[in-house]
């Protein structure tokens, strides 16, 4: 039921505007579907991103992985590239896919997941709003 | 290990008076076990619940499940129903049964579930205060 | 413009029922103003208190006043007599005052004045939820 | 020192898209203040408000002023027309007024201040992210 | 996949001073691996620390365990030995433990499992920072 | 009553470790003064530090201050000298001058005041914890 594993989590936080749309759909089924998150004109948030890793601790360090270096991947991986950013018209990844928080949880994990050993777990928790979060692996 | 599955999680919030107790006990026993909580003239709480939902990102939607439907059925099926409310007086679901956090969280549970399509695993998480929160199923 | 004078501020918290109701309305009138928090059994709230006091830095200590001796002071005074507790019905300052958060507000002032200097300056500021709260004075 | 006003606060929040530009400068002037914060395709924010309302406590209700009126009308002058939105491009007041925080509040506060009877102080408190948020008047 | 089990969580928090260090590695490298945390000197933290306890819910309290007896249980045996205090110099099981966050998290838990009811499931949360925070197990 | 200034709020963070202590008074008035703040071996803190600069709006920029550069000015003259420090060892201003949370204040405060034009007003607000604060000036 235990393990020996520790997880670790790091918040870090990015601006940005989406909207909403499925290019596959018609202008009505997408307004249907995605109502005012659909605004032409796009709208945004702050979001609130935790980076969680889990594996054992390092004897002569005791950490599982370092903070700092975490903290740094996170930036340049992520935020130096989605802050203050238009995630449908700036962002490669959101190209052909529709920037929902799920989505942009599961290309967030996509982006990190080569880059962190693969010892250990990996787990992105993304904040929309303080009401609206998602996690993926769930 | 990794799972294809996401979740995500919706909070909202309802205020309550309730006052704990067991019909089944002497008043010195209620008082023992309760303490300030069974105060007879009740006391109250801001509670703060989020709904877990897991399940599959759908192809068309990029959502797990479309939080405006989500967020309206717990308004529906909770908050209109608990929110400024005596839990012990005026919730049927309390007639008989202690109103605990832990208590609260299952009742929710069992309203929602068969609501919300099997396909989704479901998860209450209840703050009673900043400090004493819980989480039904563990 | 400027002061020589620092604030210094302690927050705490209480749970309470309460409800909203003038004795001098008809019920219709009660119902009307009050909406859901008028209702007969009442509801309740986790209240977040912060009490500001303001003066000179006491050149001995270092402190405005020490911040020990304010909460066991905010503690005895305010939320041993108010915790867990019913404002309408066991607190005797609302017997005939209205327990709304601007009311709580004052009479928490009126309380804990007589028992802080003089020379110092006092607010009270009272969170009834995350999204209301009142400051007194103004 | 002391007065027998009361203040109130309500909380509410809007998701939008911006981007920071004077029409007046040369898109490197533009570059060269705003920085990244000049992105022609727009980021975003969740704006946290807050509408500080000062005043006497009523007798007969106890309220400076009904928070349930007072959310109702942030809710159709400000919420219902800025979130979800652009704000350079649907709202009228920033065709020619820069979104910087501090317009936005200023804005805000002339939307309102003619809908509040003129007894009653105004404030507006507007985040812009969790570590920068602005206030008017100051 | 469901269980019959629920979660309780209570929140603690203490203050502490602390410096990374191995007493096995050279002066350097302490510097290369811990940077300014390794400050001779010391630096400091206010530790946010949930206890996660997971069990069936008793017929006859409603509680899977009674929260006061929890909360003095984590008073007792971690918050009046670590909080004010220097965790390298007077605590004990830190003379030859790096007082990571992922070690304080290890060493609560070592402390509080042989005091919690076998029956019962354990798990340590602390935030470091509100941008840093740990879990054990993972 | 109503000024066209704008205040606008940068916040900060950083940890540290201290002492509470005056070498005026004997070790045994420190203890009955200071209580458990007086551990000769220091305990520390995440402060979260709130500077508040109010002015008028720049017509040509729309704000007040540029935020980053009140945001890098803070980082060099107070975040790069006091984190992951020991406030009582490291910092030159608490030799003689004992670091309660006042203290501290006033000190960011006379660091910083020269640095940022006249024709700002200027407020510190510091978090020692989430529950005691202070301003200066009040």
């Amino acid at each position: 039921m235990e393990s020996f594993k520790v997880s670790v989590y790091r918040k870090e936080h990015f601006n940005a505007a989406h909207r909403l749309h499925n290019d596959l759909l018609s202008i009505e089924e997408n307004k249907a579907i995605f109502g005012k998150c659909n605004n032409i004109n796009y709208h945004g948030h702050n979001y609130e991103l935790i980076i969680k890793v889990a594996g054992e601790i390092d004897a002569v360090t005791g950490y599982v992985i370092d903070m700092k270096i975490l903290s740094d991947l996170i930036k340049t991986e992520i935020i130096e590239r989605f802050d203050h950013k238009n995630l449908n018209l700036d962002i490669e990844e959101f190209k052909h896919i529709n920037p929902t928080a799920e989505n942009i949880a599961w290309v967030i994990y996509t982006i990190l997941r080569p880059k962190i050993e693969i010892k250990y777990e990996l787990k992105i928790i993304l904040y929309e709003t303080e009401r609206n979060y998602v996690e993926y692996p769930s």
